[in-house]
């Protein structure tokens, strides 16, 4: 395979300490239904990075949103203290949410709500609640990629509680999201720990099945970077999400045919 | 079995829902060093109650403390917010920690340094942390119990760090606890969510493994309960620590003896 | 009298410094009505502990409560910054509430709905503060018993004011608290803070005026303890209590007749 | 004696409810001592208004002030949830301090700095909590009168204690503090709560023992008031103030000379 | 003028900075309509001082006032961390807000409504910010007479929108605020930073348009004050007031008869 | 030019409500020293966006990275709550700030620090305010454009005050930032608030004088975004950015000079 001899072409020092090739992603587990509690749910790893995320759906909207025969959905993402290598004051016991678990909920609320069609879920809340367990790098796309499954099973669950109508296709498409980075100059994809603090560069790339563009968000950690850059980790993140999407829907199966748009 | 012979005597009306004996504990599993950051951790189960319990301990100790040549053990609880049937709202959230929060993250803090030895530990401090992924009744008593596990774990790791001398032994036993209460008169031990809220008294008992009672938390929730069935309470616990005591032992194997006293 | 006799049989070193013996109350009195403002209030002392506790009255429940035609009791305890030997900071400048101040309030909220119907309370709400003026050991063994008094005469004002039915009995039983320890061995009752601190064992019970449990939270401060010491508290505090509810009945005399069952 | 001759002219809708003329205060009474724990303690009343005020005395300053040679001297109020006819939320649970409680407690502050010689009081630092038990109007100037009494206590105490020099005289002054108001056209002293509600202009005024103003803060709750108005005002609050110093000079006897400069 | 001669007779030592006489206030400008989202705006200057005042008018009182057909006007005010010559933390960071802010914001809400007939003003809110963009003394007193001018304008339009009847005149008078004090012995009026951190009394004076007193907040800050001194500054801040009446007339024109009563 | 004749041929539905092109920006304002307090301000308008962005230098960092010889600097973003059409509650009254202003701030203190060596910049601290004082679209990047030269006037001050050496150059380049969106399927720059909320997709891009990306965050409102459109508003907005960086420049004239590398 190309993608085989280019990358062993790399110098001795891009070399990843897990042995991957730039454009290959971490060992990715989902499961399904991990707890009985929530109308879906689902434990994601990407490597070492463990996610649950759980589908709270309950009948009715906020204030704000009454009437007007449409639906909502959220999410709240939050860590583990000991979920990193050094531990983490909680935020309950500090009494604030820090900037970095508001951006990172906002986040992936948005990429939810950018595959479901509000009026076919009806007056209905689904939180999404993304717990960091183990977090290796990752965690928001991690976070954003399972919670996708979680949200399929609540519907599922929702259809069959006659809550949705048996008609309905809530989801107008699958959406997953990876991690792409520039290290030592090389443009890599779904970068662990150790490689996020070394990246030059860092995207988190949010792409539907279809591979459309659903969040893009690229930061100069250390230097900027230019427009060729900026277009490898483009290629590296679309390819990555399409085999993202690819697992999402052997996980799901039927499931997902009776919940999402032809 | 006798058990099974006096048990079959009960009225029909105490059946439990899971087919256990009055005087039987859930399917207990603990998980050791489920998480790969702290220094030691266990995953829970007591029937569907899971707690993960990791121990993050690291040099020195709070400023209160300190120049004293002792150590410190703590606590916090927490629950995800989809753990129970309901979604909760997160304390982080929400700004602050409730009554309830608090209360099981002393109690959990207490039940620890009672079979700590702080000289033996040295200046380290020790913070265990106990998060309910799901909850299914009886999250402090098990919390407690996998605690336990975690912290044994976490000292060994710090004696082959030397950072506690190789011939301290820092723990003076071990601790578990059980819930413990009286369902239509009948006394039952380890109580699931569905017997938790029939009971008249609610009783949390935490007992080290030479048998003796560190905590004793007796709360009638409907009717005032008398002497003896106080007493016919705290035999179950009794019976029931013991076993989860052995449990723990069987866990850690010859790790424990490694740092525990005689 | 054999209590006498017994008691001075004990060591010197177990002597109680205020002279007592072992299973003597400190001085206890109780001023009731020592608000003009509450519905009820008892300013209460168990020695130098003084607690002022008033109960408000309002009709109407808690939105989770409404419609079932029951009432609602709760309390909230707190302590004034110098009640203490050394001051300590407002939780309301702290902007929060600390675990042991939430511990306590939900501890006498419980006590007290221990001992009353809500049905016969009808929609309405009591709130009974107790606020710690001056603190010298048994803060909320003292508020339980005074929250009681001040309880007591809301619901009797609830009934001249036709808020409750004139044969309603919303009281269920009386109820009231203290505190027992093992100190140099001795069990004791109703610790002022000097022994409180020194004591290896420390046990809070609630009792009922008929002698029932309400709340048995014992807790091994140094050694935890065997079933023999439990038993010798118990006993103590059965004893305790007995007289504390005879000073309740003394101090709200046909008042109490007018409000309580049977 | 005149003033009743002149107070008896007035049109009967200004009669006051307790029966006092115009310029008259409401029966004070100041408990010198009421708590055995602070260095200093005062629980006063101004009719049934009734505070408690506690000094505590620690040796040191705030960061700020430390190597400067002088102390600091501050305050805190506060209201028991139930002191008023309704209750409050108490602001610990609301997790914030209201705009009132902020501006009467830096008001105690300011009024006691006013009289101290923080040189003469050494690095030192006094907190003066007043808490509310039971409000009917005029709780801050309460607190302020009281307040001193304590203070001046806490500072004997010092004395004794060798933590101020045996020559230092740390007061300059007495200081006391009193409400007034404009009820129906007539300005009248010391305003219950049933007064202070109707009132159209409303002042409190703050006073030292040799009859200098410390504070004037007047607030036209209804129409706005002319110079006549605020004059009449300022004379009845000297002649209330006057009678407050003697009050407290009379509580405190000789302790004043001790600590009280010439 | 005898003023001028009189002032030119002070030591040298109490020439202002700036080189005003004692009696003069600094250059005043009032840019209004500054902000083009607000109902009523104004950028008040009190020389280097300058706040932004917004009026938000909406239909519709809180929740305690419903129904009285009456309305409401309130203020808040902030400043800008680095306002002043070093920067503050916000309080939203902090996450509460300061004694000094909470009496501020409550000072400048009572002035306003002394001046408003909450009547004509009909069940609509009005609030005003006042935003403190550059801090040189006297910016509660900007804040006031700016807030004045921002809550015209928006009765103005509240008339156009129809909001308020074509007949009402809401406003029954004009306000305006000042700040004097006492420095070097000296009363002098408008003090900037400089002056202000020397004064020995401070006071600040909201003054009606026809010459009422709605609020008199003097403090002591160094030695307390006298009848006479207090006499001097009321007398300049009555004249300095008179000034700014003038300014907010001949600012608002025409637009203020619409809205103020005969 | 051609930009126009292509601009002219888009269909009407596109004509901007201001008149401007597709790829036009906003008048552009910068108002440089606005605050007199500050060591660095600027008044920026984008259009009818203003905000105030001040600089405050202060000597020393953060405890974290003391002693490595290296600076630090850091944004706060803030609205007034009037900035914006309808008045928003503040964030000090709510207790905490939300995750937008979160976002922000963390968003801008990322740029500027994308364009400062911290080693020239020495154990220095810089903290840029950006308040929105008016707020009509793109406050975030109006923000950053304004803060840069804020940024590069406290850094002029500091070498001055011989805070920083004579010979550094703190900043490596300049850097801007502008939004961009597509509406109606046209790529436009520069959005004002009523494009910004008809926008599908809609992006914020963070170049440096020399056309390198910093920021790249892009995000589908509406539709997710194909790779045709993500390249034809990053075209608009390298543009866009090249036009403001000319601008700071002229702004700043030679004091860039001394402070940026050659």
């Amino acid at each position: 395979m190309t993608d085989v001899d280019s990358s062993s072409a790399l110098p001795a020092v891009t070399a990843r300490a897990d042995g991957r090739t730039p454009d290959q992603l971490r060992p990715i587990s989902i499961t399904r239904g991990w707890s009985n509690q929530a109308e879906g749910s689902a434990l994601i790893e990407f490597g070492n990075t463990r996610v649950l995320c759980t589908a709270s759906l309950t009948v009715g909207v906020p204030r704000w949103l009454k009437g007007e025969g449409r639906g909502w959905v959220t999410a709240e993402y939050a860590m583990l203290p000991r979920a990193t290598n050094t531990r983490s004051d909680r935020e309950s016991v500090k009494g604030k949410i820090g900037g970095r678990t508001h951006e990172i909920s906002r986040l992936i609320g948005r990429s939810l709500r950018s595959v479901i069609d509000t009026k076919a879920l009806g007056e209905n809340t689904i939180v999404l609640d993304c717990d960091v367990l183990q977090a290796d790098g990752g965690t928001r796309t991690a976070a954003i990629t399972g919670a996708f499954v979680a949200l399929a099973d609540s519907l599922h669950w929702a259809k069959e509680q006659k809550l949705i109508a048996r008609s309905a296709r809530p989801l107008t498409d699958t959406v997953a999201a990876v991690s792409v980075g520039i290290i030592d100059g090389v443009p890599m994809l779904d970068l662990p720990y150790v490689e996020d603090v070394r990246a030059e560069t860092d995207m988190n790339v949010v792409v539907t099945g279809s591979g459309q563009f659903v969040e893009v968000q690229g930061t100069a950690e250390g230097a900027p970077f230019d427009r060729a850059e900026l277009d490898a980790l483009l290629d590296l993140a679309l390819a990555g999400t399409a085999q993202l999407s690819q697992i999402q829907r052997d996980t799901l199966l039927e499931t997902l045919g009776e919940v999402i748009r032809g």
